[in-house]
């Protein structure tokens, strides 16, 4: 039985025992971390559990703390009696080194080893970093043989490395002459960011996952035609280095909650959650499959169901949001520097942006709560002012102390969930149909969640849509790439920005992950580090443990 | 107790137990793997085991079957009730993509989980690389945030992939504009051409990886100053990526041997021997530790005694000369195509080959055998030429089928390498004192290693050895970088080229791992792949079992 204990990780065959997950399903990565076969999906023999998303309003740069909510409210699951899992994203390494640190959580609700999770963790990422960059190797081989009728200037597919590189963003390969390839312009993405990461996060088992990698569309012949990976000859290998990598990843809680941790693409140009085989792994075993999706409802949430659920055939039981008080205040105008002092007045005009999220998630029609995610800094007044909005909504409302109690903090956010997932079942309602045209699933996302007036949708953009139509991806969901700092495409726009128009620049065929990307604004799929990246506080001290990380 | 067994893999835990290892010792890597952890070393209160290389002669491109032949003779020295452990290198992912396949020995002389062993293994080389392109990405940050002086166009580290990709030898990054870096030239080699993975092959310690990373040369200031690893501010986040990865791994073999697979330089480019860590493992935990040198005699054995005892104290015991039937036609000068049929005439001409390596092994001052693989296509006369060679220079020799019987086809061979490792032990000779000017010890290697004639060394080389004196890094050793087809600097010539000169072209100062490079020839440090790469033949089937890997 999981619960709070004195400090030291329990050995992760009793985490797993927790969960009714026999021994003999276990592949052991170290003493704290397992990869689960997939036949403890079946072998449960357990009703399926209930769902539960955490997302967030639009948030600080900072983030809301959906993670450490997450794995506080799944830690109070178990206090109140409940048998709870998490499913989770595993870091990048990108972010880990760069303005980020660590994504594990915080204070009494962390997963760990953190310090493990953060870095290699079971050697997923660099699996899926492996896999793509076969393909290319694939595709540049196969230019340089002539072997096959592939236009140089038309490749579609990038190389990936789980790291934050700018100068790698745009580059000249091929150079040297003769006998060193064929020169052209390509680029390397971050690998969470690649559409290997999608495609092992939406895939359903191995045949699955092979059959999405054979279905990437790398590129175009020199008549236009389309060519998709199959015609490489290396997506079986691709598939072989990914076997362990499919296999979701089990490690466990500061208080021992189980947490499977695997798979984790970007949010902003990917669909950001967790793998699906992940979510499954926590509702096969347990009561409660507590999950989050990146960055604001918007955003994330709006993708975990279009997306995610919708092709998982997965249906939530209840949405929690997550917000803070000092996220609040900067939508209510406060800068920055200034969102920790006290400021009710500010923290009741930012209200519009958790406002708008909570509209934004009712199309779903599934219950929603609120959680405020405490500070210490956060006064009663503050507080209040947040519960009384919820109750004029009538959306349950509990603030949450993650971060200094662990799950102590959230019981009353468990009774809550608890409460308001024990409504019958109904299937969620997606946003939009597939069968619709590309530019009105973009209309009705820009508007529905992000209270656009209305869409523009560019030449560039508006030929790419043409192009996927023609070529048979018409039936596919939109993956919106948006900025996360706000609910419109100007990162600078607060609170609930009214009247604007979304401008969609480009369009990008996923067709293994099977959605096709309407990309808004500047969104990086290769970050930067910054001046001072947070690398340079990460070491290994005398006795060898590593520091600075988290 | 290790020995035959009838298939399937022993419990990790008990291999370990072969070696009075403690399971407290061992972090499991799934259920057939564990990294040791460095305690063990000094546990043991055992005498250090003897210390038997196994070389080659100037291989054919299948490669003598060096890998097999340690494994089989480990086999065999337990047969023969001497306690015995492997140490070899990983294989890398390119060559198994590539050309090669998979690296884990064959038919009953092989390393098991052998498909987990060619691909991720513990996901040491990508941490590696992961650690390698963190350097890169530091680097090409502070040209970007021109935070350091460092001249773009002087730069010496490169990034590292664990794949044969032809097209990033020679690239151009940092293109598009103002935000996205500095353009320069730069390029990647693949990792097990790194000098990060020389360093942790070569290191002791956490603490010596830490150090050797900080002295890392990176490139140079405006003003022609040297600029290490340590001031770009990352080497402890390296460091800290590293830590797993600098354990040794314990797997075992066909027979249940005990093996420390661990580190996998390449050979021509850098020193080609498993880690020190590994080695060290072995010797503390076994009677005898079987290990490897990549290619033949002339490049694995000399860096092997040269850089990798030289700079880890250890003495060798014995060493084995592995030659195949087959390669000494070719030697004698049969066309590849032509060697499996018999040829007595064409063996005996090749036997020059083999005795340039025993002339050249008889400079280290250490009991050396011959050991023939044997192939089903060697007839007794050709394998009666060999034994009655070896017997007029007095060198023992033996017949192994390791690869049809396993430990059973090495009994003999054991014998022989007890007998002759047991004489009292000497230090060995180093080739040459460190104190020589460079350009004798490169002069010195190329007549007694290879039997050149002379040495010229090129402008650039010549620019490059000043350089590197005064820097202070004139007391180095020699890594040398020369082609693996021949003794000599030319592909082509087989048998025992005579009077040829050898030719440096150019020098490196791998500062970290601690030698400089002499380039002699092409040396690819980042493979192509053929028209028909391996990968094209490996899949997963249908029970997800990988297949077409080995």
């Amino acid at each position: 039985m999981a619960g709070t204990n004195g400090g030291g990780l329990r050995p992760i065959v009793d985490v797993a025992r927790d969960l009714d997950i026999a021994p003999e399903f276990l592949e052991p990565y170290g003493r704290d971390q397992a990869k689960v076969h997939l036949d403890a999906l079946t072998a449960s023999g357990r009703p399926a559990g209930k769902l539960i998303l955490v997302s967030a309003i639009t948030p600080t740069p900072a983030g809301e703390g959906k993670t450490t909510t997450s794995i506080g409210l799944a830690q109070g699951m178990w206090r109140i009696g409940r048998r709870a899992a998490l499913a989770l994203r595993q870091p990048s390494m990108g972010p880990v080194f760069g303005r980020k640190g660590g994504a594990t959580g915080g204070g009494l609700s962390k997963v760990e080893p953190s310090n493990k999770i953060n870095l290699q963790f079971t050697g997923d990422f660099h699996a899926i970093t492996a896999a793509n960059n076969l393909l290319s190797a694939a595709i540049d081989n196969r230019l340089y043989f002539r072997d096959l009728d592939l236009d140089p200037t038309r490749i579609l597919w990038k190389r990936a490395l789980d790291m934050n590189d700018r100068s790698l963003r745009k580059i000249v390969i091929g150079l040297g002459g003769h006998s060193q390839g064929v020169p052209r312009e390509s680029g390397f993405d971050i690998t969470a960011a690649s559409e290997v990461m999608a495609i092992l996060c939406l895939s359903e088992s191995l045949a699955d996952l092979r059959q999405r990698i054979d279905r990437i569309l790398v590129g175009f012949g020199g008549d236009g035609s389309s060519v998709l990976a199959g015609r490489l000859g290396v997506t079986g290998a691709m598939t072989a280095i990914l076997k362990e990598a499919i296999l979701p990843n089990l490690v466990q809680t500061t208080e021992s909650t189980p947490a499977f941790v695997h798979g984790g693409p970007f949010a902003n140009i990917a669909h950001g959650c967790n793998s699906v085989l992940a979510t499954r792994m926590a509702l096969a075993s347990a009561d409660y499959a507590v999950t989050e999706a990146g960055f604001a409802f918007d955003l994330g949430g709006e993708k975990f169901f279009d997306l995610k659920c919708r092709s998982a055939g997965l249906n939530p039981a209840a949405v929690v949001i997550v917000a803070t008080i000092r996220a609040l205040k900067m939508h209510g105008g406060v800068a920055l520097s200034e969102i920790t002092k006290p400021d009710p007045a500010a923290v009741e005009r930012g209200l519009v942006n958790l406002a708008a999220h909570l509209d934004s998630a009712a199309n779903f029609g599934k219950p929603t709560l609120v959680a405020i995610n405490q500070f210490a800094a956060d006064t009663p007044e503050e507080l209040e002012l947040v519960h009384a909005f919820c109750k004029s909504r009538n959306v349950p409302c509990s603030t949450a102390n993650v971060f200094g109690k662990g799950g102590a903090g959230t019981t009353d956010l468990a009774e809550k969930v608890v409460a308001a997932a024990s409504v019958p079942e109904t299937p969620f309602q997606a946003l939009y149909p597939l069968d619709w045209p590309a530019e009105r699933k973009i209309e009705r996302i820009a508007k529905a969640m992000y209270g656009a007036a209305g869409v523009v949708i560019q030449q560039a953009a508006e030929q790419k849509l043409r192009k996927a139509t023609q070529l048979g991806y018409g039936q596919l969901p939109i993956c919106m790439a948006k900025t996360q700092d706000s609910l419109s495409d100007n990162p600078k726009l607060r609170g609930r920005p009214q009247g604007f128009t979304l401008n969609v620049r480009d369009v990008e065929i996923a067709a293994g992950a099977g959605f096709l990307v309407a990309l808004t604004g500047e969104i990086m799929r290769m970050p930067g580090l910054p001046l001072r990246p947070a690398a340079e506080r990460i070491d290994v001290d005398a006795e060898g443990n590593i520091i600075g990380l988290t």
